[in-house]
Formats: C-alpha cells, sequence, structure tokens
C-alpha cells in the first residue's frame, strides 16, 4: 500500500474525505464503499498531491473511489482532533487483505481530514468500486452501517451544514430531477429538515424566490388533474 | 527560525489563520500584526503541534500572536491552492530580519491553511506584539493595509462567512458591550451586511427571535427620553 502511495507524491498527515448525498424514495441517502474483508464502510476519501489544490484533489479522490464525475462539492469543515482514527481499524483492514506496510509508514500517522459534501441526483448516479472496496452503495442517512473512525460524525456534520445552507444556496437543485411537482420538493425539504412543513406557507415562499418555473400543461381537451410540474430557472 | 520551529514538533505543510472581527465607530475591524522591517501585514497565524487538534492550536496561535485569550473562534475555510503563498514574500521577511533557514526546511515548502473567525468586543481587548511583529492593531475591513501571500482573500471570505451566519447564530452577541440600544444592534447589522435595514422591519425581527431582554429604565420622576437599553438572554 505504501508503493501504491507513496510518501513523496502526497502531502502526509492530510486527507479528503467526501459526503455525497442523494435523495430516493422520500429517504435521503449517502454514497459508502464498504472496505474490502472488514465490517465497516467509510466515507469516500483518499490524500492530496503534492502539487494538487484540495479542492481538485476531492474531485479526483470522488471519481477514483466512486466512479462519480463532475460534482459540485463544498468544504465544510475540517476534522482535526489528534485522536480521530483510531489506527488498530487500518491495521485490521491491511491485515485482512494481505497489505504489508511499514510500522513507521506515513499512512500509520495523524491524518486531519477536509470534509466535502455534495448533492447528486440520485437517478443519474452508477457508482463504480475503488481498489480497497467490496462495493460502493447508497444507504439511507438514518440508517448508517457501521462506519470507520469518525466518519458517522463527518456525516452528522454534513447534514447539520446541509440544513443550515438550505435557505442560502440552492444546493437543493442538485438533488431533483429535470421537472418535479411542489410536493416533490416539498418532501425533499422535508427529509432533510426532519420535520414537517405546512403546504401554504412553503409554497408560497417558495415561488416568492424566482427560482422556479412553471412547466406548461400540454393542453389535451381532456380534464387535467395533474399537478403542476416545476423547474429550477438555469443558473447564469 | 527553524531552530525555533521545528519540523518534528509540528505538522508539516499545514497552518492555521485567524480573522478576528471587532466593531468600533461604526465600522467593522480586524486584528492584524504587521511583520517585522517588511510592509505587510498577515493575519495572526502559525503551525499544529504533532498531537494538538486542530481547534486547540487555533486558540494558542491566537494567544501567541495577539495576546487575545479564550475567545470563540469558528473554522470557515480551508485555503487549499497549490500557489496561495509567494515563498518570495516569505524569503524577504527572513532576510530583511537576518533570519537564516536552510532552503530545504519544512518552513520554505507548501502550506495548506485552516481559516478561523471570531468576533471580539472591541473594548474589552488589549492585542500584544508576537516574536515576528512590530505592532498588532485593528484595521478597517474597508481599507486593509498591503497582506502577505493570499490574507485578503481570507478575510473576504471570513466577512461571506459572516454575513451568511448573522441569520443563524448568534455571533454578534461577542461584538457588542453588555448592554446596547436598537439602534447600535441595527448599526451593526448594517456594517455587516453593508446595506441600510428598514428600522421597523429590523426591530420587529429582532423582537421576535426571543433573544433580547429589554432592561427596565430607572423611574426617576422625570421625562426620560433615553432608548431602551437591550441585552442579550445569557446563553444556557
Amino acid at each position: 500500500m505504501d508503493t501504491l502511495f507513496k510518501s513523496k507524491d502526497y502531502l502526509p498527515h492530510l486527507s479528503v474525505d467526501c459526503v455525497i448525498f442523494g435523495f430516493h424514495g422520500h429517504k435521503l441517502k449517502v454514497v459508502l464503499p464498504k472496505l474490502k474483508k472488514v465490517p465497516l464502510c467509510s466515507l469516500p476519501g483518499g490524500y492530496v498531491r503534492a502539487q494538487e489544490s484540495v479542492n481538485k484533489a476531492a474531485q479526483r479522490i470522488l471519481r477514483e473511489r466512486t466512479g462519480l464525475e463532475n460534482i459540485y462539492l463544498e468544504q465544510f469543515c475540517v476534522f482535526g482532533e489528534s485522536d480521530r482514527a483510531d489506527p488498530q481499524v487500518l491495521r485490521d483492514f491491511l491485515v485482512s487483505n494481505n497489505i504489508s506496510i511499514a510500522a513507521d509508514s506515513w499512512l500509520m500517522q495523524r491524518f486531519i481530514s477536509i470534509g466535502y459534501y455534495a448533492l447528486v441526483d440520485f437517478s443519474q448516479v452508477t457508482t463504480a468500486v475503488g481498489a480497497f472496496d467490496e462495493s460502493c452503495e447508497w444507504y439511507d442517512v438514518q440508517q448508517l452501517p457501521d462506519l470507520a473512525f469518525d466518519h458517522a460524525d463527518i456525516i452528522l456534520k454534513a447534514l447539520e451544514t446541509l440544513r443550515l445552507m438550505l435557505d442560502h444556496k440552492l444546493v437543493v437543485f442538485n438533488l431533483l430531477p429535470d421537472t418535479f411537482t411542489m410536493k416533490e420538493l416539498q418532501t425533499l425539504y422535508e427529509t432533510i429538515l426532519d420535520k414537517p412543513l405546512r403546504r401554504d406557507n412553503f409554497q408560497r415562499k417558495m415561488l416568492s424566490t424566482g427560482i422556479l418555473q412553471r412547466v406548461e400543461k400540454k393542453f389535451t381537451g381532456a380534464a387535467n388533474k395533474a399537478p403542476y410540474l416545476y423547474r429550477f430557472w438555469t443558473m447564469p
């Protein structure tokens, strides 16, 4: 493993972890690789190359670990406690997979992790499997599997940030298909915020933002009880 | 300098920079040390010790560079471009101050910086001067001095974050003295947001949050035209 990740190619002590949110069947979900031969998932993560910007590293790591490309990623927090990663977890993984590594390898030292979150359209995603992973799948954030290190805390913090950002950035844009009903949009907000919202208030607030474009119904001559569809105005 | 900062004591490639906001004379200000013998200020910054949490490092660095203690600091962004710090700036500083340093010293390598911001009560602050600083003073954010590296960008990003947080966290609490008038509170918001606010709307919104406690006026018998004073309810 330290021949694959040579210390001179990367910045020591620094890692990146990505929390990728998707929305499906009224559930908020995250993409998690399951590590080979140990009963743990982890966030898709990796290291920053010696001359690479940290944001570019996050994009590359995401592509390598999950197959996802060109995703809008946003930094949200640095996880910098000195005891955040139990080294035994890494040792178990290495032993179980017959990977040898020097005891003083840079990979066995302390890592500060930079957390990124992203939101993707669930229906457009096909995940791939990285070199150290058995699978890479979506999990309900309300029912997370066992996770390595402090990765459960990182997901919680990402979710907190997402809630805080809901009113400020058009992030949910990325979680929905091209067109959607007002009810679908409300369900998404309710799922992220984990609380019911009043339908009339929600609709008024959303329409007043000016970010929604109503899709005109086709005139078929028949009575049409289908709800209006909306799309987001394309960003300039 | 590399005998003062030994590589084995610190995490390489990782620094912390702090943006300390204060409010005085209707101006938003930041604390900036002026570097010795070069015409540049910098953010109060430093390095993370090998076994120290990143948050604790930020507190320690702030104390060492400015004399400020026990300040509420919040991480807001990682600055991770590979070319963010012009090495010539550091070389000029070292030469001007007759500080010798090995060309391959860890201090001459690339640094990723973790940005923190804080808000303090201007009237309570006495700044001190760090080992490499000529002075340490408050500057108006609208009239910043020349700054080293990407530190002007870091301040701008901190200000953006502060604006975003205004509605969500009781951060302004830290910028004001114990009691204040509604007009003073409005001026603070207007200064941070850099735009005028409607007085009636602002007052209604602030009172509806339930975070303000009106200080009862003393009954003197005379007509009292002084405005009401408010304080924040003590946080639980």
